[in-house]
């Protein structure tokens, strides 16, 4: 399934996406179905999650309303939003923006390095990131995200998929003026709405692992990143594992695998993000979410 | 006043402590004005505030229960947790456990070092830090924390203060091994718990600021932090600016000043703590927060 939280003036409910005959994809309202619980609640109820594949298998979706036509929420409101760093080989030894002493990347490193962003950078798929005056150096970062579905303690790698409830699409957006200055990344990396989520989480019954897809990135047009997920560091399963040692992961929660190297000609310049800019980030199976990056002379 | 939260059965009421003639300390119940608010909300409510202030000012200490029959819960739950890295002259000299390659401490930073700390960390000032099976190297940071009072977007310095609603006490609880696995401290600064708070929230109409605070720091019964809060680098309300600049504060989000260097004898060993050890941090004007670390043997 692929599944949404729908912003109805302010109230976000699960809605699932169905494609219609003549190839648009149309909204299945979930909230009855759902009866209160947000889709990260819904992530977690076995029996609302078979009732709303029950629904999704029986609906008629030419009667359905568009898709485009609805406001999208993020699909989930993390509490905890994990992040890798260098998680794709490539990235480390063609792309060392950011890269801090001490740090290895691909086969090379010993542990993920993962860090973290606050709960105020997520926002839904259509809503613009918007640039404050104090940050002028902004870039982007397209990235799978793993959503969490149940409730994940000290979880063994064996047993660990089973607490992934499916993937989205994550944008990183980073300020690397804030990131850099310091050892600790934490500021460039948690900037209010610098991380778009969505358009829909595809579950794990259509989509088990994310064995070789196709991720390609393009900023206004040009591709600037083309991967595979084959070129993954460390998986999924690894991650749910790893980090449930020390931090209890909760329905919701996501944790972001990282993005891949950018072309050989994106590596050799680098030119911060500009009002109106635009960049999409594409991968087969997860659709694609597109953001366009907006200044503000707020103060 | 001096502001708490107090765990009911689950449900978490705010509460004033008022001292009583014979020295102990006693609960003012607010629940009733705080009309379903929690301390949080209450913070951001100026009337709430007022009646509470007043409320406690014609209280009867004497015939209130008394704190120690009470189970505290965090003062506050805060959704962003902003923590100082090497923000007291001393730290980096002296002592450069965890110091990152590029880091500079004191005078000589040109930015705070800003890290993360996500919301499980968040424990009751009478919660034990339970030690994972993972977190074979856990160690203390005794620290003041800024309790912010309403939401602070784009704050200048000069109007910061009015967004602070009080102090705190709070525990950087650290594993070493975790935080030094890579670059980002992240994980090791994240574990479940690891980040006991209050025990209560002393607001700033009776703390204004931090100048001439005495902290000290005991480990089982050893003083190893004694240190004046005029050793510190970057003050309240231009890291209030600072960070409101990228990140819009929340009531209830915490801003945690960094921890002191430790005494020249503690600096010389580092022992991990150990099942039963108990840390107290002691400020004046702020009371005392004592923790106690155990293990677990659950996996």
């Amino acid at each position: 399934m692929r599944l949404v939280s729908v912003d109805t003036d302010g109230t976000e409910q699960p809605g699932a996406v169905v494609a219609a005959p003549d190839g648009t994809d149309r909204l299945l309202d979930l909230a009855g179905i759902a009866g209160g619980l947000s889709l990260a609640q819904l992530l977690a109820d076995d029996t609302a999650l078979a009732a709303a594949r029950l629904a999704v298998s029986g609906a008629d979706a030419a009667t359905l309303p568009r898709l485009d036509d609805v406001r999208l929420a993020p699909p989930v409101r993390p509490r905890t939003i994990l992040c890798l760093g260098y998680n794709y080989r490539g990235h480390i030894e063609g792309h060392n923006e950011g890269l801090v002493e001490g740090d290895q990347g691909g086969d090379a490193a010993p542990y993920p390095n993962v860090f973290i962003k606050t709960a105020n950078t997520i926002g839904g798929p259509n809503d613009p990131v918007v640039m404050p005056a104090a940050a002028t150096d902004v870039d982007y970062e397209g990235e799978i995200a793993v959503v969490i579905g149940r409730t994940a303690r000290n979880v063994a790698e064996a047993d660990a998929m089973a607490f992934v409830a499916g993937y989205t699409l994550f944008n990183d957006v980073s300020d690397r003026g804030w990131q850099n200055r310091s050892s600790q990344w934490a500021l460039g990396k948690s900037v209010d709405g610098f991380g778009p989520l969505g358009p829909w989480i595809v579950t794990t019954d259509e989509l088990p692992n994310l064995g070789g897809l196709q991720m390609e990135v393009e900023r206004g047009g040009v591709v600037t990143v083309r991967a595979s997920t084959d070129a993954m560091v460390y998986g999924v399963a690894f991650l749910v594992h790893y980090l449930s040692q020390v931090i209890t992961l909760q329905p919701g929660d996501i944790i972001s695998t990282g993005t891949p190297a950018r072309s050989v000609q994106e590596q050799s310049v680098h030119l911060p993000l500009a009002d109106g800019e635009t960049v999409t980030i594409r991968v087969t199976g997860l659709g694609e979410l597109t953001t366009t990056f907006v200044r503000t002379d707020e103060r």
